[in-house]
């Protein structure tokens, strides 16, 4: 870890007692207002779109002038489109049930006490995200609805948009009375301030959410005094079991690796069971080599498909993000999850079965946040689990595991009604 | 921190790695491979007592030459009926639902997606205690029926007695053909042992449930790099609104501060109504005094108690664990509000009340894991919540929060059914 800069921990320790002091109001605020401030906020961002718009093109031209990849150069640009969708999703989360107070369970004892677990805001979360400028609005949006303050420090390339979304948040935050300090951008581009927030802002962050690439994931991970909802890697896999389906299994397999190999959710390894190797393989490796995918086989495979290169050890620890597919043949469905357990990273595995027994324990024994039957593993995500939004997916066990969204936000605490009772 | 012994870091780096490769057989035991292993282990110590209070003997003479505490000597000594307790309670958590595999929530998609939520065990529980050898059953249960291997670290003064306890449950592990790695008790008496489990073994320990004094939990919550179940303290709060029943208030309040002062949810401040001073604060301050309570008042307070002494700002901070309490009044339950979520430690407060607008605002605006109305605060207890029986009680606002209990001690993952699904 860095040394402490002693100004810019006071500014930093500043935006933490302020969003403190925001999350204390914010905890019981009425979801009228929360959906109020994210309404007012989607206008808002609409009507400034010409000033998101120039403080966009500014970003991209001291970006290009710095030398940037396409890739990020598109994660930064913004469009009216992107602006309309950015409104569109404030909408959408304000839409949403309000987590806070829902009652997860309740129970009566035998002595009459009532008892219910019911849901309430965990407190300061810290957002640390990188070139995506969107991320402004969907992290403010979630941790808005979900009752918690936020702290948003976003990468430099990226500022001038950021502050731009930022004001219309700001806008909607107001309208609704809400206070200001509910959503924080933080305001200098100054690395050590990611130091200091990882640091917790002397116990005023309650939880670390980074979204960016595996070198900001890492250094969160490694860094933070405070927990931590991140995956590290998405090395997901797909099983072809014994019995699979086949033209299931290609239309699947191709879907997990190719609709959008970048993704964490996309399959990188493939593993097929030795009885369907004669039958499935072929099919599957085909239509992925048609659709541009590199394989990269075992020796079994490499018998069969002459297009695939060899696998070697790190190929099966590795995420492409990319399309290249490394294949395996496994003895049975217990070699499969042996597999994913040893080289995996515990987000999203798929089986393709037709097998109640293997698919029971692939389901049981196979240690990952997701797991699939037959579907495909980019079904990895908060909005197709029903979550209305993520703000990412967590492959850690506390408290968050899978996608990240409104309820994974939240705490809860224990309510309990009497009439009298004294403990004997 | 203090500094490395490189060969207790080798021997605890082992039990770290046994634990978690015992962690991955126990995650799929059978409930009713767990289930034996407890009723033998129940068989073992009831056959072994004699052994066991030979042992503690041994440790209770050892104790009393370096002198100990009256309270620290009762906490320490085991007999036949507390054996038979122990017993008992694994027999009693034998026959609790196992909570692994158990459907959290379940719900389809429009694209025909079946999802649900199941409970998996959390992985490696570490549990530091002191001097009670009873926790060497409890904590070792708890965590055998919810999954998880367990790596117990007692305090030297009960070495002897925890290890024939101990014996009784690797009985019955062996009658279970669970491995005995499941429950580890840590050989060594050496105090940097407990901080090689606070640095978390490499990776092997996924959590920390600290079980004794403030200065233990202190230390572990200062030191632990992994996540801990615990708080630290319990300055419980009960608040006697505008028109409380006066009958009810006078045996709640009695029960909350005396029927056992020392626990952690006993009443520590007591808060009053304006409204209710003039009619219920001398019964209720009468019937603490009956029963050897001492009270600490505001000036309020001490114009209609005489026997009450004076309270400073130190004592609405202070758990006493005594026949104490601070007693202050308030102008609304607002203030009541304000004042716990100030000087509390968000363990358990209650409200005696019979005003909805009040219970509500106290229910939504008090920053507690437990709140409670018109009952005893001594009822914040992980057995009395029906959880048959707890590890601890949690502060913390992530994962656990209030008892901890089987269902706290798993994570979870998401079980996905399709039928070809190909995200679009």
């Amino acid at each position: 870890m860095n040394a402490i800069d002693p100004d810019l921990h006071q500014v930093m320790a500043a935006i933490g007692r302020r969003a403190r002091a925001a999350a204390a109001t914010l905890a019981f605020a009425p979801t009228e207002a929360k959906n109020l401030a994210l309404i007012a906020a989607a206008d808002a961002v609409l009507a400034g779109s010409e000033a998101i718009l120039a403080a966009n093109a500014e970003d991209i031209a001291a970006a290009k002038e710095r030398g940037i990849s396409p890739a990020f150069l598109d994660r930064l640009t913004l469009t009216e489109a992107r602006i309309a969708a950015i409104a569109a999703g404030l909408r959408d989360i304000a839409a949403l049930p309000d987590p806070v107070g829902a009652v997860m369970a309740s129970w009566t004892r035998p002595n009459g006490l009532e008892i219910s677990r019911v849901r309430t805001p965990l407190g300061v979360i810290g957002v640390i995200f990188e070139s995506r400028p969107n991320v402004t609005a969907d992290a403010g949006a979630l941790t808005l609805k979900s009752g918690n303050a936020v702290i948003l420090r976003g990468g430099s390339d990226s500022a001038r948009s950021s502050r731009a979304i930022h004001a219309g948040l700001l806008a909607g935050l107001e309208a609704a009375g809400l206070p200001a300090d509910a959503i924080q951008l933080v305001p200098t581009t100054d690395r050590a301030a990611v130091g200091e927030m990882l640091r917790g802002l002397d116990g005023n962050i309650d939880v670390i959410v980074p979204r960016g690439g595996k070198t900001l994931v890492a250094r969160v991970e490694e860094e933070a005094r405070v927990p931590v909802f991140a995956h590290l890697e998405g090395i997901c896999h797909t099983y072809v079991d014994k019995g699979a389906e086949l033209v299931m299994a290609v239309n699947v397999v191709v879907n997990a690796k190719m609709r959008r190999p970048g993704v964490c959710g996309a399959t990188e390894t493939l593993l097929l069971h030795r009885d369907v190797v004669a039958t499935h393989l072929k099919p599957i490796a085909d239509a992925l080599i048609a659709r541009g995918c590199e394989i990269r086989g075992d020796d079994t495979v490499r018998r069969l498909i002459p297009e695939a290169i060899p696998a070697t050890e790190e190929d099966w620890r590795t995420e492409y993000e990319a399309p290249i597919l490394s294949v395996k043949v496994v003895d049975d469905v217990g070699a499969a999850i042996a597999h994913i357990n040893r080289y995996g990273s515990h987000h999203t595995e798929a089986i393709l079965s037709e097998n109640e027994a293997n698919i029971a324990r692939f389901f049981t024994e196979t240690d990952s946040a997701i797991l699939i039957l037959n579907a495909s593993t980019q079904y990895a995500d908060g909005g197709e689990f029903g979550f209305g939004g993520e703000i990412g997916i967590a492959t850690g066990k506390f408290h968050a595991r899978g996608p990240v969204g409104l309820e994974q936000l939240c705490s809860f605490k224990y309510l309990v009604r009497g009439n009298g009772q004294t403990r004997p």
